[in-house]
Order: structure tokens, then sequence, then C-alpha cells
């Protein structure tokens, strides 16, 4: 029966999809999953939480008659970011709660899994699906972050920790960086199709483009340590002021995780700290860095709009490095990717799209509300699930965040 | 003769843009030429010797042979932000300089005013022109900063002091709110022509704007105190989450220098305390509450682009309320002026032009190190010169800042 | 043989010390091992491996030939505040570290013990007998400290998780409130003896006291609770002007760890939320509310000096709650205990005695380096071992400190 | 007639006070009266202006019939730290007010004097007396203020402006250093007399002072720059944690005004910049470098109540610099003399006097709400008048300020 047969497939989705959250945090040792160290870095035990929350809050209570919430607190605790879900913890103390403990959110977890099931079992209404489409993807976000996070409190340890294995070094060089040409137009940006997608990539809509050049590849560590030691750092033609500020108060002259030593510099990985490899492309670098590097090189970030329209010609999303991968670490690409390895940084600013339309209540807060001071990050990573990612997705963080696995593809004007 | 002709002419400008600055500062105590009540506003002082330093340090001094510095300290106190010219002084400790005195910082802008009508008395390499010019559109600017700077000095000591006699109330109605339609298509954008320009408008090149209507004049108190009265500065649907926290940690809410007492909403002018006249533009609002306020009236801001479009169409600068109108305070408007009064907060973040090129040294200090986390506005206002504007210019500012005359029209998409 | 028995006697003291660390751990669940609300409350683990590293680096690294450290890092990880040991982490940061986890730390504990019974089994210098000694004390002030660190990192879990199961409510009823006069004279202060003491204590000297009287019992929650509702927080009279900030800088008007809800106050114990007793004494006040209440009563606290003249005097130490109660809560006295139950702010700063000497190295950094902004308590508390206290013990803390079991005991001038 | 005769002399006093004042701004800037680099100093026309406040707000309103306020705002404006008289504006903000400008607090001034004569021409009441003499005494200390407050905003513009012709150079060599010993015994301290004194310095009392030895003269640049030049500030064996910490974060390695140049050591006088002098007393020390220095040397600050008993034996106040001699510079000394040239940091914490009781209302804000993280000093300066000072006057800073005239006695305990 077409009914039971989507509730099945989608059963099992949504459990596939939680139960990988749960893989990413099984090399964990229980105290991992406590701290925040900054502010940004959220403890894994919160993400754990704040996911199944998500579900509890949104689907279960207000539509699965009978349902009973796990915890009263849950809500105050669990709640991100949205207002409209009335009073909750301070994000900057996500990392002062020891209870519930690990094994009491994993216990919520399988409460809501399990309350998911049944509700899921019977038909649901066509009006619930995007809510939970919304969800799953949510919670791949947070798998995405739930890797960035670890990988911070694990590296900020001064005992440098591994979370698996080290990957064996390769030889692997970096394919030549050449220029890709395209030529002036009007283009379509945004999605336009039925499938998955968020509120801020909606409403497909033309631009122009001047003819425009765009790296085959990311810039790598060999070519970003030439800036290191020319001194990139200091050279302020090149810099936006408040970034050369940045730079200077927090003692910033590398990119996040590297580390000299007498024997030459060296990265920490979820593998441990290694030799830096110069074909690798350089990841952990804030918008300021890349802008910064790029100008240097004479040459400028490609905007969101070049970038989208390079990807949907030249990507190739299959020969991506993903989270499926689990190298969880940039590798040496052997072509024009585009997707996956590093989030790429974009000249544009995290606006609204010309038909954005900013819902009222939560779902308005989903992406609606961090439409300033931030810029647009396109492609995703290492740690993003490749059923996640599309051209036309627009990922933002603020330009002196180093701690996701961030990259720089060069662009230029054609002469 | 040519050369002399334009020499006595570029002098004569030159005397009088810098007579105007210190016609701006003429009604000031002494006092107040000193202080830097928050970090954003400099002392009047030191816009007066600023300026002056930029004339002594860029043009004279590298060309003027057997010109002699002022004071030795002079490029180490007035240096405002130039990397390429050596330590400066802290921006943060402006207010703390009590020396040079006033009357020495006159006798400064004395010395260099004579010195460079001995300079212009010759006829100047044409090279040198585009910097003088550049000197006297940056002196310019700062006469904009000091009307600010001085508005915020006198509003926030608490006996309200005031800076010339207040304008006797009119009984003037704003215009009916209209939306001027304009249509999709391929537009030209940026500055292309013989004036002067600065390099961050340079490089004209062509945007595609979708359908779209923008308002046919600024928002008015009246309009705005609605939302205010309405609680919108609670509701969280119309702002940005770094709005709304900036507002909730500054107790903010309500325009700068708005007041409520006993009878009613009063408002800080440079005549003074006066009754808030619900026809004039609401001004002194930060990017944050305009966003929000227009998402609130079910519209939004215009782009920077589609602010040109529209200025270049409809926009009428002679109708203008400048600097030289001396109101310093927005005033009802009679149409679609576009230009003065207050500068427009644009929903465009200020980045790069695509053929934006910034150069090595100072020059490329002036505009390019600013284009990140800053918001561009459009227009000018009562603390324009007249002659200082045009649709091109691009204004910028961090966007919880309400110390400038800013103000707000709204646009929408066509249906 | 006298040297063995001494030698097992030692092992077993040693043993036992190290063993009651852990017993109070061990209600525990391991995330409580990790975080650090604030910087002045530390991890537990980090107690753990810090009281370990005591004994490591101080006596066994330097006097237990072959001994082999157990970690490289630990030394930079844990030492605390000794600049003569090298560099270290930092304190606002040890809630950040996730490894070395607890089993971790519990094996560092146990590879420690090991070696300090094989080295105790030989005969060990005589000038080693006061480190050891010293280690030993140390470790009894970090078990106090555990209990405040665990009391604040569970009593700031939203969901008051319970340390230890309650005790049952008494109707126990304070016993009056009398005063004890003493004569004015010339007295001894200080230690004096063959017993352990810290260096802040040493050196017997004469002080001359004026005619006192000081309280028979510590303030009660009841009495405390007058002040509270009779607007103390507010009255400006009582008030140091430091204080009066602080509390309202932190919106602070009652103890920690009292809450009010509808019912009434309650406050927070290790045994959970409780009703407030009125007849318990008041605890987890700082010096400004205690000097405040105080004052508002028209009394004074007492000096160090006037406190250990009385407790000398009238002090019964065996009728003090102690650590060894297990009850970790102030609980109602039957009279002139002066010791246990709370901590006793003094009027007191905290600075050398006449005859101090600091010593050189790290031995002068265990009290010395303190002397400075901090308040003189005495008598010890619930948390203190009473093998550990004695009247002439000085501890110390910032005057705007709540999270130790701290009371009041009033004293007066007699007239 | 008795009565006008002391009328008559008190209106001098007061006349006489009130000019010393203005005397002091007379070589000032108008631009000097305004700013507040730091918290702790503030505008010279505020200093003005409070003073003023003092008289009107305490005497002539609640006294002098008829009397009218100068200007309703001003009790606002120029109360300091009164809770009992009402909001006030933040102390922090002192330096962004312009209005009043100096002319009119000049205004203000003349306006209150002008009040007090009428006032003081008639008999008043004796019980009005102490406060008017509290009233002298407090303008007496913002004499004191003022002077190390215009030395600090004139020592922190970088062009080093003067106040003052420079002293000429002496070749004054300081006496050799000797100890004054003092034996042991009962003591009395406090002040016990007819004359004016502060409730601080109130009820007489008995301590009992060991056998102790203090130095016959203050500690001079020379004997400081040995303790400089032997890296004393970051030996941490002689330091408080505290301080060291402070002076790290404030990169401070010299006493405040010291200044280091291709010739050597300088210093910042109110005579302009001039070469330490190593004969001349070490001045602008905070707490921490005075006891660390004292350490170093292996000895240690004297309490307060060694201090006193030894101004009471040993103190010659006649031969002491005072304000009086307008130096404003401490001198080579001639001997013994205690009072002047600095005050001396004790190593006594500021608390109350055993019979110390703090008045309700605003005489009990004078000192009694200041008892707290501050330490005692004693003996005056090169900015007290001389009629101010007495050998019980118990000033009191915080640890960790410079910017008074302050200095270092040494004592040690007896053999």
């Amino acid at each position: 029966m077409d009914t039971n047969e989507k509730g099945l497939t989608l059963i099992d989705r949504f459990l596939s999809i939680r139960k990988h959250t749960e893989d990413i945090c099984a090399p964990l040792k229980l105290e991992d999953y406590v701290v925040q160290p900054v502010v940004d870095v959220s403890p894994p035990k919160w993400h754990l939480a704040h996911t199944t929350w998500f579900f509890e809050n949104f689907i279960l209570s207000p539509n699965f008659k009978g349902y009973k919430e796990f915890h009263p607190d849950f809500n105050f605790l669990f709640n991100s970011y949205y207002e409209s879900q009335g009073k909750r913890w301070m994000r900057t103390d996500r990392g002062n709660i020891t209870r519930p403990g690990v094994e009491e959110v994993y216990a919520y977890r399988k409460h809501v899994n399990e309350a998911m099931k049944q509700f899921l079992a019977n038909e649901i209404g066509s009006e619930l699906m995007p809510l939970l489409e919304l969800g799953l993807q949510h919670e791949q976000q947070h798998q995405e972050l739930l890797v960035t996070d670890i990988k911070y409190i694990l590296g900020h340890n001064p005992t440098f920790p591994t979370y698996q294995p080290s990957e064996k070094k390769t030889s692997a060089k970096a394919i030549p960086l050449e220029l890709i040409k395209i030529e002036a137009g009007n283009y379509r940006i945004g999605y336009n199709g039925p499938g998955f997608h968020f509120d801020n990539e909606e409403g497909e809509h033309q631009v122009y483009l001047h003819d425009f050049e765009i790296a085959n590849r990311l810039v790598t560590n060999g070519e970003y340590l030439e800036f290191v030691e020319a001194g990139g750092y200091e050279n302020f033609n090149h810099w936006q002021m408040e970034g050369l500020e940045w730079a200077k108060s927090n003692k910033i002259s590398s990119p996040l995780y590297w580390h000299k030593n007498d024997e030459g510099w060296n990265t920490f990985t979820l593998g441990g700290l290694k030799p830096l490899d110069e074909n690798e492309p350089v990841t952990h670098i804030s918008y300021y860095e890349a802008e910064a590097y790029a100008s240097w090189r004479g040459m400028r970030l490609p905007t969101e709009q070049e970038w989208e329209i390079a990807a949907n010609g030249y990507g190739d999303k299959d020969s991506g490095n993903f989270a499926e991968n689990k190298s969880f670490h940039p590798l040496v690409g052997k072509g024009n990717q585009f997707f996956g390895d590093c989030w790429e940084w974009t000249q544009s600013a995290y606006l609204p799209y010309p038909f954005f339309k900013r819902e009222k209540g939560y779902l308005g807060e989903y992406n609606g509300k961090f439409m300033i001071n931030q810029m647009v990050l396109r492609g995703g990573s290492v740690a993003t699930p490749k059923s996640h990612i599309r051209s036309t997705y627009r990922n933002f963080f603020h330009p002196h965040l180093q701690w996701q696995f961030t990259g720089i593809r060069l662009a230029k004007n054609s002469l």
C-alpha cells in the first residue's frame, strides 16, 4: 500500500539519519560530550538533545495525540534560539550543565525515536511532511556541527587526543591550478524544484554576471603557506581593517589547528597531529584570511552567484569528499569537484534573495533572522552528508570564524 | 590664463570648503570641542585637525618643497586609521587629549591653509589633482560627521544645550505614501563620468533587477511611532537576532534622541528638545530598526541598486534638504526627493563592485578596508553638503549605529 | 621497629585521606567531574588530579629515585598557581579539558598512591615530613572545595539534581542569641605548638583587645530573612559601596541557593531543594552581606583576633558539625560551638602576622601571595574535616564570594 | 564681638580655601578642565563644581532661608557618590559632559561663595560648624586630587605639556638610610583632641606593638631603580599574585610617569619631562609595587599603627614638602620628616577602628562605605595642604592605583 510504503521508507530514513548522529559520537569519551570551550562550540550532548527536541517540540507534542514529553525542563534546556518557543537556557552556559547526563540524553533520543516510529506508522498529514523533512535536514546540519565541534574540543586539549586512527600519508599531488572562464549573461539563481530546500535558497531569480574566471580547485596548504611565510598576516594592503584587528588581538598568524615545531608545520586532524601536507586544501580559515589571501594573489573570492553558476556547469558532486568518506579531513582533489572537502567562502554577504519571504513564528526563525553580518559559504565539506548538499545551498558564518572546514576558491574578472 | 584661472578657482574652492568646516564649529563652546562620549563620536577638535593633517601629510609634505611641518607629533596624533602612515594614537583615546588645544588646532589649520595657498598659486601637476580633490571631499565627509558628532555631544548632556535657535514649528503635512513602480531589466550601476567619485562607486557595471516598487518619500515619525507603540521592539518576528539582542542589551526601544515625558514624545534637535513632529521623517535609527520596521509593514528596504535606479529616474536633488539649509534636521518633504534629509538604509551589504580594484597604500585604505559587516546607505542627509552627493554615492555604517541622520524608504517586489 | 611503625601509620593516614577525597566524588555522575561553571569552581576531576600532582611533583619526582612520572603533560595541566613550577594551563580554562578523562585521573591517583606506598615504606628524611604533612592538609583543603564546587555544579543545573538523600526535617529550635562578654587585655594570638599549622598562622604574638561581646551562635535563616524582607539589600546605610554595586550588577537580593516560589523560600542543599528552615544558620553569603546584616542589627563582625580568643575560651570543637557528619549542610546548633557548620566572616583583612616570613619558592606561594583584597574566615564548616581545623586557622576569600559555606557571628563593643 | 569675629574669620578661611582651589586650576587651558582619561581621574571642572555642590547641597539649601539653587540639574550632575542625595550622573561619564562649561562652573562657585558669605555673616548654629568644617576639609581633599588629576591629564598627552616651569636641578643627596628602633608596648592610636578630624580616625584606642624598626626616610628613585633593573617586576617571590597579574596585564614594569629613552630614565613632572633624579623619593607606585620592593629588600611596609607611633615620636611636619611649596614633586628630604612628599603605603587594610560608628545618611557615606579592598596611606604628599594633615590621618586607595603621589617607607621587626 502506497501509504504504508511511504511510511516505512520515511521511518527508515528517519532512523537512519538519527543513527548516524549517534555514530558520529561513538568514538567519544563521556567527558567529551559535556564541554563548551568557546561559545560557538556546543557540547556534543547538547547537539544530541537539541535535534531530538526539534522532533518532540515541533512534531510530536503538537501533533501526536497522547504523546508525553520526556521531561518538562527539556524545552527550556534544549531550545537553541527560538523566541517563539518560550524561555531558554543561555547559549553561553550550555557547557555548565551536567544533568541530564549523556545516558539520559540517549534515553531521550530513544524515547522520541520510539514515539516517532509510532507516529509515522500511521499516515501523517501532508502538511506535516515539510516540517518532518526540515527536522531531518536540521539533524544533518547538526551532524556537521558535531564533527567540527568534536574536532575543536579534542584539538584544544593540550594532549591532542585522536578521534579515529590517522589516515596513512599519501603522495597525491594537487592538480595544477587553472581558471575556468565563464561568459557574461543573465543567469538563473536559487532553488527551483520539487526537492527539499531551505527558505533562504528559494525564489529562483535572475542575475546578470560579467565575464569571470574561477579556479578549478581549492587553494592548497602549500600555496597558503607562501602567504604565511611572506608576512601575509601583517600586510595591511590585503586585509579588511576589522580582520587585521581580529588577527592582532587574537594573536592569529596561521589557520586554526596549524602548529609549528622544530620539524616544521603540523596540523591537528581527527586522526591526531600530523605534518602539514602541502597538497591538501587549506582549511579552518576565516573569511578575513580567505579574502586577504585572494587579494595577495591578485585575485578575489567568487560571489555566491558566480560560484553557483560555475558549480552547476563544472561541479562533480560524485567525486566530492563528504562525511560518508569518514576522512573528516580535506583530501587532495582530482578535479573540478566544487562540492565537499571545504565550505568555500564567497564574497557575498548573507542577505535575503529577491523573493525571500520570512515566515512568522519558528519557521521564520530558522534562517531568516541571521541575515546580517555573515558571509555566504557554498559547496559543503568533509563533515557534510552528501545527500544534504546541492549547488543552491547557502551556508553562512561570521567572517572571523575558523572552526568549520572552510577553504578558498579563487576567482577574477576576465580581462 | 587658463592655469592661473584654474589655480585661483581651486584656491577659492579649497578655502571655501575649509572655511565651512570652521563655520560648523562656530556655535560651539570650547569644551564641546574636546570630548568623545562614545568611540564612534570624535571630538570636533580632532576633526578640525585630522582634515588638516590630510592635506599636510598627503599633499604638502611630499610635494611642496621647503614645507615645514607644523608639529612633529601631529602625524601620530591625527592619523585616523592609515596603517601606511606609521603609528597612530588609539581611536578610543581621542577624547583624552587636551593638548594641542583648540586655539593651536586653528593655528594648525591656518598654517596649512597658508601653505596650500602658496602651493596652489603655482601650477600643480595633474597627477596631484585627484588627491587634492580627495582631500576636499574628505573634508566634506568630516563636515557631516562634525554635525552628527556635535549633536551627539550636546544631546548627551543632561541639560540639552542648543546649537542654534530652534526652527519654528510648521504645520506641513507629509505627502501621501505612494509606491513608484519600476520595471525589471538590466540596468547600469556605478559611476561613469568625468567628475569626482570615490573608488568604491567606480566601475560601471550591469545588474538585473526584477520588477519592484519603491516609496515616494521617507517613513515619518508618526508612522514609526505606530511601530513603537505596537510593541515593535519586542516582536521577534521582524528582527534579526543580533538586532534584537542589541536592542535588549542597550535598552533601546525608540530612535536615538527620542524622549518621552508626561506630555508625550519629544526629540532632541540641534535647536533643542521639541515635541515630536509626526510629519517629519523618522531619523537616527539603526539598520536593525529600519529593517524590522519595513518587515512589520509587510515590506522591505530597497537594495542599493534599486535605490540608485529609482533615484536616477525620480530623484530631485534640487528639492533636497542639505547642509546648506542649515536646518540640520530632516524636514517634511514635498515629493520624490531621494536626496538629502536622511541617509537611507539599503538592504545591501557594503561590498566591492565587480570591477573594484583596491589600490596599494593609503588610497586603498580610504574605502577598501571597510568592506565587511557594514550596510550601504544612499542619498545624503541634512548634514551632507549638496555638492558632495550623487546617486552613485555609497555610504556605509555598521548596522547598530544610530548617531547619523539615517532614515527609511520602503520597497517591495511587484506582484 | 619505630621507623616501620611510623612508616605504616603514615601510609595508613596517607591512604585514608586520599580515599576520603574519592569518597566525596563517589555519588557523582561522570559528567559532573568535568565542568567549571564559574572561574572559582574547579571541575572535580581537576581537584582529584591536582592533589595528586602535589605529591608527585613535590615529593616523588624530586625524592623517590627511579620514580617515573605518570604523564609528561600533567605538570602543565594540574599545576594550580605555582610560578615556581613552570608554565601552567590557565585557570579559566580548566573546564574545557576533557582528556585525561575521569578514569585516567583515577589511574593517576592509583599510580601515585602506589609509588607513595613504596616510598613511605622506607624511612624518609625528617626534612620531608613537613612537606608530606602539607600535602595531606592540602588534600583536605581540596576535599572542602570539592564539596562546595559539587554543590555549585549541581545547584546550577536547572533540574536541581541531588548528591545524597535529603535529611529529614527536624523541629530543632535555635538557642536564644546571647552575647559572651570578654574583657580587655593583652592576648596571645597565632599558633604556638608542635602540631601541623600553616605558615600564615605562625609566629605567636601579642595583641591588645578592648572589651567586647560576641554571639553564642550563628545568625539563623529566620533572622537573616527579616533583613531581606525589610529591604536590607537596598538600604545603602549598611553597605560598603562596592558591595552595593556588586549586589546591583549581579542582581543579588538573597543568599546563594535561596529560591522563592509560590509557597515561600526554599534553599538548595546537597539533598535537593527544600523549604528554608528558619532555625538553621544562614549560609552562602558574601562578606558584603554579612557586614551589612551586622550593621543593620546595630552590631558588627568580630575581628579575627576577637574570634580566636572567644573560640579558645568558649568553643567546643567536639560538638561541631563537620565533614565527617556528612550532612554537608549547616544544622541547628546546640551551643557555643564556634567550629564547624559555617566559615565565619571576620572584619579582618587577610594580611601577614607580625612575624610572618614568606619563604622563597613554592612554599612561599602556598599562602603568602594571596594577602591582599581578601577577608579572614574562621572556624571551618560542614565541608571541613574536623581534624583539619583549629582555633588559629585562617581561611580567606574575596569579599564577594558566596559559594563557600559561610556564615555570620555577631559581635559588638562592650558599653 | 566674639560671634562676629569668629564669623569674619570663618568667612576669610572659607574664601581662602575656595580661592586656593581656583589657584590650582589657573595654569590650565580650558580644554584641560573637561576630560577624564581614566575613571579614577575626574575632570578639573568636575572637582570645581562638586566641591561647590557640597556647600550648596548640605549647607545652603537646607539652612539658608531663601537660598536659590544655581541650577536644578547640578545636584544630579555633581553629586559624587551619595546615595542619600538622590540619583546621580555616572562616575564613568564625567568626562562626557561639556555643559555647564568652565565659565558657568566658575559662576556657580561665585554664586555659592556669595551666598556663603551672606550666610556666614550671621551667627550660625554651632551644630552646623562641624559640617562647615567638613566642607572645607572636603575641598582640601579635592585640591589634592586636582593636582594629581591634572598631572595625569597632562602626563597622558603625547606632547607632555607643562603645568608650571620646571624646578632647577639640584645636587642634593638623600641622607643615608637608617632604621629607627621603637620598643614594644601598648600604644594609643587614633584622634583624641578638639580639632577637626574625620570619623575614620576617631575613637582613640590601644594597640600592642612588638619591637620594630622603621626607616628614617623614603625609598629613593635610585634604590627603586635597582629593583627595576634586577628584574623585580618578574620575580614572583616578592609579589602578591594579584599584583603580578596586574603588572602583566597592564604591561607595567616601572612607576607611573617613568619613561626610558636613549639617554636613560626620565620622569614626567608638572614641570615637564626631566631626567630621573636618583636622590628623590620614588613616587607614583602602587601598593603592589611598594610591598614587592620591600620584600625584595628583605623588609616590609610598616603597619598604620607603627607608622603613627613613629611619626608621633620622630616626625617633623614643619620640614615637610607640602602643597604650599608648590613644587608638586617630591624633593630630596633632609631628615625624619614622615609628613609631606609622598603618601606612604602601609601594610594595613582600610578597616573600621574598634570604636568606629558609621552614621546614617550622607555623613556615614563620607568614609564609612569604602572600608573594603583598600589599603591605608599615611603622612600626606606634595599635593596635600599642610594644614590638612596630621599623624592620625588615614588615607586609603585600592592597591593597584599609581596616580597619587605615593611612596615607600621600609620597616622590619627588631631581632
